[in-house]
């Protein structure tokens, strides 16, 4: 803490957080917004960029040849804040360092911006800002610096948290979703839906046998491994609003792609299955938060699979499909009645504030 | 515009930018949120790192041995939207652009997330974001990479914006607030406080003889031509939220100095003035988007304020006072009576939503 901070001078008391809010003071700029950020922010995501205190952190990126960066950003406005398997903080670090990742970067920095709602319990805010620091050092990211603001009580819905990353590609790394052709083989890391399914259960107060658990993760390290073993990875994704079928049909309109996937080989959690038939959701579409899709060639294929499955977070990886030629971009799936059906894009709102 | 992406698919007519409002779809990730991207951002902010479409954008840095990187984040909150002088648009890019330049950094890229409010209109969207992108232009910085949310009616307050900028600070430049020396000189770029004044006038729908503009504006040109000549420059700082006396309390402490300013040397329009005067304001307090203050070595006074008068946004650059030695980190302010006083931290909030 610096040691001239206004909070040490003494003209104030320390934030309360066990039963204290949001006041459109801690937006201000003042005081009350350098107590809110020494004590809530600082404290937690403690590293020297935030000491320096100014608007801004300095970083050298070492960059070898070859080497570029990457910037990514996020919104977070999910609801509700704390849910089975994770929280707005957690998603936070997640989303953006997922989205840094899926370009084939190791993800270095982070920086946050906070909007908050008056009247917003400090108790919650401080446990978010904990859950984040905590997702961060999981994932070897430091928050290097952020903002925050004060909405009036009605104008935001308690906290909304925007996430920028930065990180650096490899030399000859290239995922871009323009990359996919024809002959690729199309893999997914893992069962689909859960995110989703955990969001819209807790707000249905639904329960179920065991509870569906968000499948929120930092995909970075599994990322890693797959670029190690398979440089030339065509194209990654994280299928996240809108789900698989909204991905696939991105990356086959950013290829000029068709893709043929087969239902039978999606892994899907026989419970998340029973819940979206409850829900009446289809979970191609539902939100993840801890899958990822990736086009290879079909050379690449079973060194990919190995990799993925020796990985916690890619165990139950599998190869869903193979990309076509396709002039109009279709995504197709044979359903597990034989047929074949066209996999649209999302339209209209499945599920609001998902993420 | 991507050859294949849902829109030019012919499945959904154009994006009604006269008379339609924001739905929750457009934030679903889907065909909407597609369509959304293109017609309203990729179009506006048009370069090759949005057309990409991935969820990221990958750029060299280029830096030169010595040189450092700078990350910059700031989520703006503003009501209302448009004002004189600008808008929310303009302003996501001159705030974080400053933010960057403070660092003595030059701004290369910036990242941009929308918070939407359901039932906003999509015509003030296109009129923001035409603003942005104008904004962006003239700074010479691109929007490389974005992200969109939608919130219920009620749950936001039409558009927040949040932008994360990257820049790159050359050898031997370092401009952080603990570099203040007792017997420095701090310098100010221009008049103080209209922004501020600017909002509030029409917040309250006041009537000025001649409209007070807000000073929203870039200064990293200003802050390069300021480098050329003082490279030792000790500290640069924008006096936003909590106006020029929490910025320079806020340097007193991270430099274990004291301050001593003199009130007649600041620059302060007469209508801002009377403004002030009639809405209980001090304009110490009031935010500025167009100014800076600059701390610097007796030996660069003179070069310095040269440069900057010789620059549109610094005309009115003054000396306003001396670092000086004094272990509270106060600021003392010779008044135009001839006493002194203690110029505090902003106490509580003076005007909520400024930027």
């Amino acid at each position: 803490m610096n040691p001239h901070s206004p909070v040490k001078r003494g003209y104030v008391r320390p934030l309360n957080l066990r039963d204290g809010q949001v006041e459109m003071a801690h937006g201000a700029g003042g005081r009350a917004a350098a107590q809110l950020i020494e004590e809530l922010f600082v404290s937690a995501f403690d590293n020297p960029w935030l000491r320096q205190g100014n608007d801004g952190a300095a970083f050298v990126p070492a960059l070898a040849p070859g080497e570029r960066m990457v910037m990514a950003t996020d919104a977070h406005v999910i609801s509700p804040l704390f849910f089975p398997g994770g929280d707005i903080g957690s998603l936070s670090v997640h989303g953006t360092v997922n989205d840094v990742a899926m370009n084939g970067a190791r993800p270095l920095y982070l920086a946050a911006s906070f909007i908050l709602e008056e009247g917003f319990p400090l108790a919650d805010l401080k446990r978010i800002v904990a859950s984040m620091a905590r997702a961060a050092r999981e994932a070897g990211v430091a928050i290097v610096t952020g903002d925050t603001k004060v909405v009036e009580r009605g104008k935001g819905d308690g906290v909304f948290i925007s996430t920028t990353g930065i990180g650096v590609v490899a030399a000859g790394i290239d995922t871009g979703g323009h990359r996919a052709r024809p002959g690729d083989a199309i893999l997914l890391s893992g069962s689909i839906g859960e995110h989703g399914v955990a969001i819209l259960s807790q707000r249905e107060s639904l329960e179920f046998e065991t509870q569906i658990l968000s499948d929120s993760a930092a995909l970075h390290k599994l990322v890693a491994r797959m670029l190690e073993v398979a440089p030339g990875l065509r194209v990654l994704r994280d299928p996240t609003r809108g789900g698989l079928a909204t991905t696939l049909n991105e990356i086959a309109g950013q290829s000029a792609v068709g893709m043929l996937i087969e239902e039978a080989a999606i892994p899907l959690q026989a419970q998340v299955e029973a819940a979206c038939e409850l829900l009446g959701l289809d979970p191609l579409y539902v939100a993840n938060e801890g899958k990822l899709v990736a086009i290879c060639a079909e050379t690449d294929v079973d060194a990919l699979l190995d990799v993925m499955r020796a990985h916690p977070l890619g165990r139950h990886a599998a190869r869903i499909g193979s990309v076509i030629e396709d002039n109009h971009g279709f995504v197709q799936m044979q359903t597990r009645f034989g047929g074949r059906r066209i996999v649209d894009w999302l339209s209209g709102e499945q599920l609001p504030r998902i993420c």
